[in-house]
């Protein structure tokens, strides 16, 4: 009598790291947080109570008064994970976001002199930040490498690899991924902010860090993995829900994509948890709309606003033909990463912490020069003629966020299309890239540069030592592409109320699902970002081929990502 | 080693029918559709795949072939039950509306002459509505009474209950549905749908009816309980999609409150189904804009827009209140029902099928007489000043679903409240009371009227010999309450710009979590019948809150139905 549930539990741990001693014949005992954990980097966790006597004879023994305070322990730290990882969130999205703005403000300044001194200078703080990041990482966190989120799958499955959930680990995450996104690098901050979380309920959970001398007594009353474990799954959640503003996707996220072990009652606290981030998170964007926030405005938080209502079943084609290309590159994609991966870990990162700084700071190099040089090689577009209504200026007034980048362009009314994609904030360049009423603000040939140039970019900088996160790259590629087939249907099919801004967004769905392989969670998450329910279907059919098509090839990014920990030693 | 999953599933189950033989100590064979189905009404189902020898060479002999056609079948099938069930819903849909729709501008044709004569064409049609349905259901489907959904429940969990997917029981369902919504009981529609879908999704499964020499020998090839069950689940999934158009909704409920036994394998295909309906349904709907569906207009099927896209701190106190109020009335509504539940199975209905029939023609006639009658006794309000941006008419010109319905007012700018939401279909009561820009449309004594008569007439109708759905009642009297306080907080807080129909839906949100005690599906169902993501974070916290409020007192509706099920004798 095993049931599946259990089974498929046990068939992804295994799968993740078979390295683990005793992981088989399910060994048992009681306190294994107690256990020293230097025995091995990687230990298995016990999150099965042993129903026996002693157990049962424990549990009748403890006072009403102790499982009152238990029950609201555990309230309280869900509480305190929503809100710390909110705030977590809020602070990197600020930094980045001011970073960033500042970054592109000093260069759009310089370049009206000279646009070398405004090249070396877009180079040198791109350096500045991701160097910064690197070092912090290589020195301090090596566990706050990568997106984290294949490690937390592991370990609410069961198999705990040390320092993935460190005080030094949650430090490195947040000021390493305000260095690597801040820095320009083709990845995302969604995956770290997941790990943040992961961290953050840890840390709660244990009562603090004792290392640091930060703990609590009081709160130390979780005895067990499974409590721990329990908490670390709200604190999941709550980084998918900070992250993309989506807290019913948070739910799911922690649902369909991490953990194996799940209990309706847990259902209810991860729910709890993202609720509170949705709150934190959007008291704070409130407080921000004021301008004390320096650039943060609009821009950080992912939220979208696509503009078709409607559509027609002509559309379906090439939807899934959107759908089709998302299986496609996204199961290429893994695959990539999946030999750089393997290379980099097996032969260049055993070479030392100088090689990763060094290839970091090259790979940041690179993305600077091709950044702000492939716009330079294109042409200006002459701006289309002004529809009030929509709100848009062409070209964009200095030092705002917004579409129609004038990047060198002479004249006042010319923009460059490149730059607008390429020579901006991620988020302000996927709003771009998903907005309506903007036909034709895109040439072809500038998309097909950037889908080539940023899917190489995203492919190689993936594994490098610095926090890094799939979500934004794969959007980015995404839409792209999207876009693309979008164009083509408005010159195709010209009677219909088309919005290639829809196309952009499908295209998005359609990477993540050939590359990551969630449906539900995911669904819901773009449901969420961008705001419009009527895409449901849309997203729904995209999701569905990309998957299929994806499948045919290859696992999902996640696992085949754990795939390489299992043969590679584990712990970094 | 027995994981929680399967702990938590075993309880559900034994807490729903424990007059099961046999259930503890897990009888297990291989072929229990196979089984006698006489030898009880009731049966365990065998759920686990035993991986003996014998399974896996059967396993291994299986050709390739085979296995593909099998796993094909799965996904035509899946395809079919999405097919159906969108059909289903558009069918009952439609009749409702017409049925309904017929009956109002009958009757409001004929109250121009003589109120007397209106009422009594309005009993009638009411009261020939609701005998058709319990004829139906008395004669013909006896399992087609109440919700179906605990049976659902019991199914999933390992239960059958002899009858309640069979043929007879689907088109019992459909019909009378069709009966006891449009003729106007305090009942909907929505949970008749879930066991509409699960009925067609194991009719489809077992390959057709064979008692009605409708099966299909090549579509025969589901085994294992497991197989049929997993489609039944999507079967569910796809009634809460059709009924609400919420697919994500759909695939959540089925996880959430349903089913005990998921495998991630299984919610892909469940998506899949849920993605189905929403496009049957959204093109069924795009072909009755045109006209071709009678009174079927915008009416029907559930999607309301609600206005509010802002909230303050200081409403968060009185969305507070709302929760609490959900969850003391939720809780009251279970144990109100459970009673009289009790009572009618033990000793009203154990008198015949003549005494079932007459006690429904009764409370159809009651319910008649209360929806004419006191809207008479309220005296007509002057239309407020008419602001044409919001398209709202007042009165609402005849023949139309809308707000400020002229029930018996003389003159032209006057209309009835109490009529809006008493003399109409249940989707434009919920639609007038979810209504933005229409603030002090109803006067505090209509609605308190309203919810009072409401609330009783749900509690009796209950339990009576006919299809019966909780939700739609549910949100008519959290909406009323809802828009109360809204009133209150208009009142009070005279600055913000607070929307009535905002608070009528957190009110609806509220009583459903404090009667079904759901939280993440529901929470997303609300999101996606009102179209209306930002109001999100608030939807979450008075489902926290009323839930926590209705636990404190008694279980969930679906579990205390469950529990009297578990009492009396099974099967009916």
């Amino acid at each position: 009598m095993l049931s599946n549930q259990l089974h498929n539990g046990l068939e992804t741990a295994k799968l993740l790291w078979s390295r683990i001693p005793n992981s088989e014949d399910g060994e048992v005992d009681g306190g294994s947080l107690l256990r020293n954990s230097n025995r091995n980097t990687v230990e298995s966790l016990d999150y099965e109570v042993i129903e026996n006597y002693a157990y049962r004879e424990e549990q009748a023994q403890r006072g009403k008064l102790y499982v009152g305070y238990y029950v609201a322990v555990k309230w309280f730290l869900a509480l305190l994970t929503g809100i710390g990882t909110g705030l977590a969130a809020v602070f990197i999205n600020i930094s980045v976001e001011n970073f960033a703005g500042w970054k592109f403000a000093l260069t759009f300044s310089i370049i009206q002199r000279s646009y070398f001194a405004g090249f070396v200078i877009y180079v040198l703080i791109n350096l500045i930040l991701v160097f910064s990041s690197v070092y912090i990482v290589t020195h301090f966190a090596p566990a706050a490498a990568g997106s984290g989120i294949p490690e937390i799958k592991g370990y609410l499955n069961g198999l705990d690899i040390h320092g993935i959930l460190l005080f030094r680990t949650l430090i490195g995450k947040i000021f390493g991924s305000i260095g690597s996104v801040g820095g320009g690098l083709a990845l995302g901050k969604e995956g770290p902010l997941v790990h943040t979380g992961a961290c953050i309920a840890s840390l709660l959970g244990q009562g603090g860090s004792s290392k640091y001398h930060l703990s609590l007594r009081w709160l130390q009353v979780f005895k067990s993995d499974r409590d721990r474990r329990d908490l670390v799954t709200c604190g999941c959640a709550a980084g998918v829900a900070a992250a993309f503003r989506a807290p019913v996707g948070g739910v799911l996220f922690a649902l369909e994509e991490v953990t194996s072990w799940w209990r309706s009652q847990l259902m209810w606290r991860v729910f709890f948890t993202s609720a509170i981030v949705a709150v934190v998170v959007r008291t704070a964007m409130g407080w921000c709309k004021s301008g004390k926030c320096g650039h943060f405005g609009s821009g950080g938080f992912i939220i979208w606003d696509t503009g078709q209502e409607d559509y027609s079943f002509e559309e379906l084609l090439p939807m899934a033909v959107i759908g089709v290309i998302g299986g496609l590159l996204g199961a290429l994609f893994n695959q990539l990463t999946f030999h750089i991966t393997y290379w980099r870990r097996n032969y260049l990162h055993k070479k030392g912490i100088r090689v990763k700084i060094i290839e970091a700071c090259l790979i940041s190099v690179i993305t600077s020069a091709i950044s702000f040089g492939l716009p330079l090689l294109r042409k200006c577009n002459p701006c289309p003629e002004s529809d009030h209504d929509s709100g848009i200026e062409c070209p964009r007034p200095p030092g705002m966020y917004g579409n129609y980048v004038n990047f060198y362009c002479g004249k006042d009314k010319e923009y460059n299309d490149l730059a607008t994609i390429f020579f901006n904030t991620q988020d302000d360049a996927i709003r771009n890239l998903f907005s309506a009423k903007t036909i034709h603000e895109f040439s072809a040939q500038s998309l097909l540069t950037f889908l080539v140039m940023f899917y190489t970019l995203a492919v190689v900088t993936f594994g490098t030592a610095v926090p890094a996160g799939q979500f934004v790259p794969g959007i980015m590629i995404g839409s792209t592409y999207g876009r693309l087939v979008g164009m083509f249907v408005v010159n195709f099919y010209k009677k219909l109320n088309v919005e290639e801004g829809t196309y952009a967004l499908l295209g998005a769905a359609s990477f993540l699902g050939g590359s990551m392989r969630m449906t539900v969670s995911l669904c819901v998450i773009m449901v969420e970002i961008t705001n419009n329910l009527k895409l449901l279907p849309l997203i729904m059919l995209v999701l569905l081929i990309s998957k299929a098509v994806g499948d045919a090839f290859n696992e999902g990014f996640y696992e085949q990502q754990a795939t390489i920990e299992r043969n590679c030693t584990v712990g970094i």
